[in-house]
């Protein structure tokens, strides 16, 4: 594996952070470096888990209250993890999901972050060949994730914006079929709920297609649930888990030896340096095997410690869960209304740290190239380091994913002054452009007052050929 | 791999620390509880790491003295790792090899564990189906580690008893030989350097036969340093690395683009729940995908943060390094001092947390389970878990592995005499055999004065069919 390049690294959501690194954004040393909003961290509320660290020293076995716990933690290796961690964190797990759902600290398996828990699950239920079905858009990094070194496929289910990315049955059985057609055995379908990078989180519809859909083929649905805490807006998160609930007990689809999650700390609370993540599933041989696998990613029995002691105040959760929620909120509107007054739409979302942007507008070209083509400009340009939707294998182009949580308000007021002024620039190129051609064709120019106005109405007029010339010129002549 | 039985968790060595699980030895809750030596852990010098620890409060992220950094370290998830980290780790790396040799930070990739070094040396190095060489008697865990997700094989260095186990050309060219014979392609030697289960630190002949043997083959050469921290009594730890020096710059030998190490915090230091595993490469291309593999089971950020000033505070290191092989001298003098005065010895060794004890003359016959039956004596009757040679693939029956730096002085001494007890009863058991057989047969009983020096000398001469009857009479009979 050392000499070939089934990472997937060299993709552009990776070429972006590249772009990143070499140039970052600092508001004294850098002012002029990109920024980066191609990171989905969660930021906003760290300032309360520091607090509450310093408030509990007893949580932590460097300090003079714990450190008399310091040898007996070091030195555990137990692959099923400290009991109070498992607890505190299937407690956590389920005070998420609203305390509608229970969570077994029997089941909960560590892992090495959400990436080790993806990989943890393709180990377990296929063979190398073997295919798991993905709805599009999705995460760039279930490519290294769950098919690099398991040696598994993942095979597209192909969703629209015509019905706003939802997961249809139609698409999930098209998706089947190919892979029938292709002789490849199918073990499972991966979902991200919410998704990333849509940020909408799956109805109980859409839930339950899929649960029918896994149980008529006799195949394993896993949900990746790692942006679970981050339900900002109505309606509330609705986890697998209590989907099962709503079945009748003798119902066939209430089985849940086809069920899996996986979970993370990493998004939900902004810790992926901890490297929390955690396989859950119904299945009892794949808990076992699982955890047997988890010895290759545990998480460190000094965090193990910390979250246990974190996790275990219930108080403290109920107030961070429904902060983070409340800060999530305000910067997404925040967000998404600056974008939205120069023009730019994003697919409606309830979930998430960042936004699915609709630039298709701006597109020169409806082709990937187009795609990339105004995307190495804001990268290059506008100095925003954004994620293009090829990289998500998204199936139109045109769409960016944007996180918006991690960074201060400061530097989110920047970000935004720079999509505006690009807007603003592309906007007066545009107008030069056309005023050059009227004069060249001897029409005579006017423009509506308010130009802003003009360029939303008529962005979807706008040609698929150049960002800078609209479609028709029917509002320009009059 | 949820359904099958590749883990190898039921292998002897495995069932042992069940056997202790069920029924640990505790002082006073459970005094006839099974005393673990089947785990090689060192929890010998915590106690002065915990003092650091206790005295140095701006270590954590945790204490008031540190948790202004706590934001940024809970947030940081580069791959790369903390860059004082990885220098504490490269400068430590350096100090346990007497500080003869440098160590690049920038080599220094994180895993999960020795664990996830092990096998992400398998993902970088070998296609499924490809084999390594491995000298046997070797550490049970490796068919877990490098086999089981990545599907390459472990082939036998046979090595003997009769050279006190030393790697020898003949045994490596016998193994490749046996390899191509069967039309599998080798990809590389792993050894542990110092061994486990036997340890001995490798000597500077040895390995630069294998350097040779595998420069001839053009394959790999792995090293698993992580117990290099542990040899406490001369000759002093030659690595892989001090050994490349020796080459004359023109060498071909010298070439380092097929030599890798693997390491950890977790034997050396004793931190085992910390899951601090490094893989070292001097090939760039197994650097950056060793790197890129290291997202399945990186370093708490937390953790870095804490050993990255712990471990670059050189005095006390020093002081540490020094500390550790002291007290594992006494411990090993200590133990294997008193195994010699009931007649049992072990091989000569300098190194490890363990003695390989051969209880050859006990075995009621020389097969595997001939040795399987003294050791579920030994775990059933005489409530020790040790284990047994075969679980570590060793060509001989009756070898086994003790680990003594895992328990306090007390717990030595009780397991100590459940050892002398053990051996007082079998022979007590063989006067009576003895007596009953010469009353049988009408002979004269004679017995030296010291019973247990004819015990250490006739242990060679025990019958290979029960340890209660020696192979001949001819001390017995006047």
């Amino acid at each position: 594996m050392a000499t070939n390049d089934g990472h997937g690294e060299n993709s552009s959501y990776f070429d972006g952070w590249k772009a990143y690194d070499s140039n970052p954004f600092h508001p004294t040393d850098n002012p002029e470096g990109v920024i980066q909003m191609g990171l989905a961290e969660n930021t906003l509320c760290l300032d309360l888990i520091q607090e509450w660290i310093k408030n509990n020293p007893k949580a932590s076995i460097c300090t003079e209250e714990g450190v008399s716990e310091f040898k007996n933690i070091a030195n555990f290796q137990d692959y099923h993890g400290l009991p109070e961690f498992r607890e505190a964190v299937a407690k956590f797990m389920g005070e998420v999901r609203g305390g509608r759902i229970d969570f077994d600290p029997d089941r909960i398996v560590m892992s090495g972050g959400a990436t080790g828990a993806a990989e943890i699950m393709a180990f377990c239920l296929a063979d190398p060949g073997d295919a798991f079905l993905v709805p599009t858009p999705y995460y760039p990094a279930f490519d290294r994730d769950l098919r690099w070194r398991t040696g598994i496929r993942l095979l597209p289910i192909q969703c629209k914006s015509s019905n706003h990315f939802k997961i249809t049955q139609t698409a999930l059985e098209s998706a089947y079929e190919i892979a029938q057609q292709a002789n490849i055995r199918v073990k499972g379908v991966m979902v991200a709920n919410p998704s990333n990078p849509l940020g909408t989180a799956l109805d109980r519809e859409t839930l339950k297609t899929l649960v029918s859909f896994i149980n008529a083929k006799r195949i394993h649905l896993i949900c990746d649930e790692i942006f679970a805490g981050t339900v900002f807006k109505e309606p509330h998160f609705v986890g697998i888990s209590e989907i099962l609930e709503d079945y009748p007990k003798e119902d066939p689809n209430r089985d849940r030896s086809l069920i899996h999650i996986t979970y993370s700390l990493s998004k939900d609370l902004g810790l992926p340096g901890f490297r929390v993540g955690v396989v859950y599933s119904y299945n009892d041989a794949v808990v076992r095997c699982a955890r047997r696998m988890s010895s290759f990613g545990l998480v460190s029995s000094q965090t193990q410690y910390l979250l246990a002691y974190m996790l275990s105040d219930g108080e403290f959760t109920t107030k961070l869960i429904e902060e983070i929620r409340r800060r999530l909120s305000k910067r997404h509107e925040f967000f998404t209304s600056r974008l939205a007054k120069v023009g730019i739409q994003c697919l409606e979302s309830n979930a998430g740290l960042f936004c699915w942007m609709d630039l298709r507008h701006l597109l020169k070209e409806f082709t990937v190239e187009g795609e990339l083509e105004l995307w190495r400009m804001i990268i290059n340009d506008v100095k925003l380091n954004v994620s293009p939707g090829s990289s998500f294998h998204c199936s139109e182009p045109g769409w960016f994913r944007v996180c918006f949580a991690n960074m201060d308000d400061e530097t989110m007021e920047i970000a935004l002054r720079r999509i505006e002024s690009f807007v603003r620039r592309t906007k007066e190129a545009a107008v030069k452009a056309r005023k050059k051609w009227c004069q060249r064709s001897g029409l005579r120019l006017s423009l509506p007052r308010k130009f802003e106005d003009m360029a939303t109405i008529t962005s979807s007029l706008m040609s698929p050929r150049s960002p800078l010339v609209p479609a028709t010129t029917s509002a320009l002549v009059v």
